[in-house]
Order: C-alpha cells, then sequence, then structure tokens
C-alpha cells in the first residue's frame, strides 16, 4: 500500500522526487481528503462551455494527481444539502463557499487551508459555487469558509476554471512543485 | 456616416435598441476608443491553451460588439514599449497594466475607467498582462493605472482569459446590456 502510493508519487512527480524524503510524502499523501468542486446550476452553458469545461477538468485532472478531486453539479442549494448528509459518515463534509462577499484568499492561503482540513482528518472538502443569485443566508450559516476571489464579479463558467486552477495550484504548493513559483 | 454607426449597432444589438435613445447611442458609439488587451511573453503555452485561447477570442469577439478589441502579444516589455511609441499619433496611448500588486476595481469600476478614458479622447487603452516575473518599475512608472484582480495567483493564460472577460462585462454595463447582472 504505502509502496504502491511512493510509486504513483514518483510516477508523477519524478521532478519532486527526493531521496530521503520519501517517509514525508508517503505520510502526506496517505490522507484520504477528498476535495469535491461543486457547481450549483447548469453544468453547461452556450457556446463557451466546451472551452472552459476542457479547462476545468484538466486543471482538476492535474491535481489528481497529489489529491483525489471531481467536479459535481447540483440542480440546487437543497440538493447539495442532501448529498452533504448522505455523504456524512464518519466525519461531515466541510463545506467552503466561493462568495464576492467573502474573505479573500491568497492562494497560499488556500492551500495552508486544505493543509489544515486535511490534518483536522476531514474526509470530504466541498469547494461551491453558488446558483446565479448568490447563496441563501441558510447556506451560507452552514459554511466553515466563505472565500472570495476579489472585486471583478466572474461568470460561472469562468468561476469553475478558476476554481479548479486554485485547487491544482494549492496542491502544487503543498507538494512543493515550482508551478506556483516557476511560471 | 451616424447612419452607419446605428445600422451596425442595431444589427449587433436588437435586444438593446430603444426608440428614442439612438442620439445617445451614436453619441456614445461614435468615439474612437480601441482597446488593446496586450500580452507580453509566449503567445500560447502547452496543453490547455486551445481551450484558453478559444475563450479569450471569444469574449474579444463579443466585446467587438461595442468597440474595437484585439490582442497582442509583445516578447518583451521593450517590444510593448516600441509599438506604444509607434502608435502614439494625435494622442499617445493610455497603458493600464495588470499586477497583483494593484489597486482591486470592481468590474463596475472597470466599466467606469474605460468610460473615463473615452470621455477624454483616449484614441487607444491598452489592458496589459505582464511577464512571468513581473512588470520592471520603469514600466510601472509609465503606466496610467496599475489594476490588480485579487489575492489568488492566476497563470498567464487563464489572466487572459478573465481580462478579456472583463472587458466585454464592462462594455456590456456601459451599453447597458443585462450580461452583467442576468446571468
Amino acid at each position: 500500500m504505502v509502496t504502491g502510493l511512493l510509486y504513483e508519487f514518483r510516477r508523477h512527480n519524478p521532478e519532486n522526487h527526493i531521496p530521503g524524503k520519501d517517509f514525508f510524502y508517503i505520510l502526506q499523501y496517505s490522507h484520504s481528503v477528498k476535495i469535491i468542486l461543486a457547481i450549483i446550476g447548469p453544468r453547461r452553458s452556450r457556446t463557451k462551455s466546451d472551452a472552459a469545461a476542457t479547462l476545468t477538468a484538466d486543471y482538476l485532472a492535474r491535481a489528481s494527481r497529489y489529491l483525489a478531486c471531481e467536479a459535481k453539479a447540483f440542480d440546487s442549494e437543497a440538493a447539495l444539502f442532501i448529498w452533504l448528509e448522505r455523504q456524512a459518515t464518519r466525519t461531515a463534509p466541510v463545506l467552503a463557499l466561493l462568495d464576492s462577499r467573502g474573505k479573500q484568499f491568497s492562494s497560499e492561503e488556500i492551500a495552508g487551508e486544505i493543509l489544515r482540513h486535511r490534518d483536522h482528518g476531514t474526509q470530504t472538502l466541498v469547494l461551491a459555487i453558488g446558483p446565479a443569485d448568490g447563496w441563501s443566508g441558510t447556506t451560507r450559516s452552514r459554511a466553515a469558509l466563505v472565500l472570495s476571489f476579489g472585486a471583478i464579479t466572474l461568470p460561472h463558467e469562468l468561476a469553475r476554471v478558476v476554481l479548479a486552477e486554485q485547487i491544482y495550484r494549492a496542491l502544487t504548493i503543498l507538494a512543493g512543485h515550482p508551478y506556483h513559483t516557476g511560471h
């Protein structure tokens, strides 16, 4: 099991392999936190959807080299909460909302939040992009974290791409991969 | 000339045509400010380039319904300045930089800046995304405006998409098109 994890890590990160640091990596990657990029609303929209969906899927695929990541679309906030209730086994999923009125995090701080939740035994971390008219007060009160990507308004399809990229970026920061500093 | 502009406006904005408001629109669209999305560095990068380039081109094409808009790539900051010097005819182009250390603008404020420059007779407004290692101090001192899209770090290819979308969004805000409020 441990050998398998290490093999997987080396295979995906040949540039990051540091002899003697294997145990650190095994510890780092043997935790089971899973990241869900949740979307409320239509899965696709009009003409730009293919390109935006391609970018989102690409960043999540790259993020999956580090931790299990997937996108899930929900018809409504209620549907998200039904799904969250069903997931709650040993530990309840942690819900973080993307909202323009939230707190602004740098990419390093987003990485810090993911690390903190993994170290606190969170099994599922849900990062959610709201419906077109914003999150309800009820949802906001149930979230562990409300984060903002700044003062500009982004369309949902672009917010998904940016969130997927930030998840990938955060995981490369935690792994010491040069993606964040190198480009 | 005026009839041609009005025809163009109506053709591209059938949903926005309000009888009696034609004179307003003629005034609004007869100014000649042109927006350049300038990029320092490689025009494309690796696997995600096609999807990001598609999104950028799509937003700029939509923005071009309102004002002349185009993307231009420069090899270096020096190449950008050589080009800027050549453009300076009656009025010098106005340079606005995208930089994480800049001032955060909301989408409405970006629209306000475009309006302000158009009303002040700016012929060319250059919105520029910097090289990988950030703008030089010299370039920053020559810019009319340094704006930031928030605390997160974005890869250049995504910054281009977001900037193109913000240009389109700003022009819809100025035109009263429901894109900004409707999604």
